[in-house]
């Protein structure tokens, strides 16, 4: 059994969810209080075992993550680790990236949408320790167990459109190991592990919304995934990330075609140099053989004219 | 602007959200009518604008999708437009596969959790028209305008766990594209579409869990994504797929890289081939010439010491 795994003592019973959005949090800016500013928002609202989910945007800009539009490339690359995939397109070029912290996401998470002007923003420099920190600080002083997501908007292969992950957590379970569990039948399931810190994530961005300025929602009724007991061995988010050497999707279509054909094109120029030089030579042989020979005739016949 | 994409004329306000597990419905039979199934369990609970999120498992089971657990390769292969990535693992081989619905899944959906012994079940044959069928009957027997999104369990690349998403839909918006829309600090969205119903997909599975017999779940509180009206020309859950020659990993990494290495080395063996050839008949040309010549002027002098 893994730390970073629920293995199901404490499966969710199928009860009511609900996600609330969280309004009057002011715009934030770089070394503002979240606990604060989150804690004052929610009021009376927060209770022990609700979890917060809070957009990554606002963890980033109270952390002072904001860079200049015009250093964004530069930007983007400190981020990045390694390039999963890029692809031109009308406006210049999609790079997929595995940024530093193991998250792949286009632009390495680096985004110019709900930033001042001329201004873009990275992700939080350590987005579990944040969680971690505002889980602590929501206890210390509204004396409540929460568990926290912050979240990120991520694309994903194979399906349109983009959903909400969570890239840092503190307090929650963020895998749900259902392997060995009996299902509604009685067999043991075979192959499920539920992402759910992802699906709370996911959950509630459908109650933020990107153009409403709502960057915090309260999700009720999870209360079995919380436990604020261990933060300091809390594995966070980051057992969310799956090891790029155990993916089958390490790297685009096209760069791994690329490298394939790379790594082809050496092997087999090697191995039909040889085979060519062999035919080549033996061809070459034959001919020169036959130049050499006809010469020798031809001075051989000249020689017994002049004679 | 495409059909299938709300282009924000309804933008979510950001409001509570709540789902509920739907219980009391009986294990579900071949030939079950889940109109009747899910309304009678649902109750007075179901209001016009709700959504509901239905399992496809009692989908596919209603629907009589189910196959002895011994067929269940040939099943996976009938079901398998195209292999995307497979790697061996210890009980097996692990196959992710585009399916006849162009749904990318492990083993093509088919799956044998919480199906009776000895069997297997299918995806729906056609899941978006299996949600409409539900739609219109909520509509005709209970007279609400009922969102519905059948949802499966998929893995993904990157991400540990898997995380549930809508394959089939009826009456809802299943992306809500935000390019062009102001963001909370009145600049326009870059690239912004956001996959609400996968995102309202993975917050029911969180009130269903897959151990507890719950199947489908009430999720009240996105009515602005809800139109049963123009339902001959839903779209469905289909939007949500990417086609696979606009997707940058349309393949698994190993198998594009062993694509790019075949080509690689079919062209790298002709090239070296020619190279090597010519090389070889300079060397060979040269040795031929050499011996040919060597042996004239033997021949030469035998020829004289006879003379």
């Amino acid at each position: 059994m893994r730390s970073d795994v629920d293995s199901g003592q404490a499966l969710p019973a199928a009860r009511r969810l609900v996600i609330t959005p969280v309004r009057g949090i002011k715009e934030v800016r770089a070394g503002d209080d979240l606990v604060e500013l989150i804690g004052d928002a929610c009021g009376k609202e927060l209770r022990s075992g609700d979890i917060l989910t809070v957009t990554s945007k606002i963890v980033s800009k109270a952390e002072g993550r904001t860079v200049s539009a015009e250093a964004r490339d530069e930007a983007v690359e400190s981020e990045t680790v390694r390039v999963v995939a890029s692809r031109p397109h009308a406006g210049g070029v999609t790079r997929i990236v595995e940024n530093r912290l193991g998250i792949v996401a286009a632009a390495a998470g680096v985004d110019a949408s709900n930033t001042a002007d001329g201004t873009v923003l990275l992700l939080p420099e350590d987005p579990d320790a944040s969680a971690r920190k505002l889980c602590r600080g929501l206890k210390r002083d509204f004396g409540v167990d929460i568990g926290v997501i912050i979240t990120d908007t991520l694309g994903r292969p194979w399906r349109q459109g983009q959903t909400d992950a969570a890239i840092g957590t503190a307090g929650i379970s963020v895998l749900l190991d259902l392997r060995g569990q009996p299902d509604a039948s009685g067999r043991p399931m075979s192959a499920t592990v539920t992402a759910v810190a992802d699906e709370i994530a996911a959950a509630a961005d459908l109650v933020k919304g990107k153009t409403a300025g709502v960057p915090v929602a309260l999700v009720r009724g999870m209360d079995m995934l919380v436990n604020v007991g261990g933060l300091d061995k809390d594995p966070g988010a980051r057992a969310l990330l799956r090891p790029a050497d155990e993916d089958m999707f390490r790297l685009g279509t096209a760069e791994a075609y690329e490298d394939g054909r790379r790594s082809g094109t050496r092997n087999g120029y090697n191995a039909g140099y040889d085979d060519g030089h062999a035919a080549g030579y033996e061809d070459g042989y034959a001919a020169g053989y036959a130049a050499a020979a006809a010469e020798a005739r031809r001075r051989a016949r000249s020689a017994g004219t002049q004679r």
